[in-house]
């Protein structure tokens, strides 16, 4: 299977939050790290961790690098159904096959910038 | 010069926050994107924003994936000289030759779990 197709696929199931689905693509004894909170997974914990983050989530793949046939690099926005939060991770895949044996996820809060920045009148929206 | 070698470099400067050197990478019509702040920087508003950012800074490149010739993403550890605030900052940077033409970036706070999280007991330390 395409691995870019895969990963886009794989993002859906997160934002849908069904732990049977999403385990699918994942070897059993796959590692999953959130950098951020220092918090290192096993499948079945990465399954609570996600599928029982409190909301309701869409989310959407923004970029897709593949470093080789192994190893893509994905950036999603992923945001509440209220529009009232948003963030981005960016995430590396390590697969073995079309299976998911390693992903570290680098998970980041939108906002505005910080009142100092905003005085400087620098910058101009990406979106 | 080693792509590699000038990523890390580079970061080493963003670090020290010292325009003048730290706009020696850039290309002059560079475009550096921050997208959880959704702010699109020239090069002269980036070296306000990075070096004009108050504190004093560490950064280290943890991760390095070279895309292509001309594309490498970089995942960095930043902490303040007081060790009291982290982040990961990650960055896919597009080169033309040895110069920078687009960063896009995404910075997400380091932190605890959340307490519901906690509450499951799951996870390990990563570090």
């Amino acid at each position: 299977m395409d691995k870019k197709q895969l990963v886009i696929e794989y993002w859906h199931q997160v934002a849908r939050q069904d732990a049977s689905t999403l385990r699918t693509y994942f070897a059993p004894d796959a590692i999953i790290n959130w950098h951020n909170t220092n918090e290192q997974f096993s499948v079945d914990e990465f399954l609570v961790a996600n599928c029982e983050y409190p909301g309701s989530w869409h989310g959407r793949v923004e970029r897709i690098e593949v470093v080789s046939d192994d190893v893509l690099v994905t950036v999603a926005f992923v945001w509440t159904a209220e529009e009232n939060f948003s963030c981005h991770a960016v995430s590396f895949f390590q697969f073995e096959g079309d299976t998911i044996v390693k992903i570290d996820e680098y998970w980041g809060d939108d906002g505005k910038p910080p009142e100092w920045r905003r005085n400087k009148g620098i910058g101009k929206a990406i979106r």
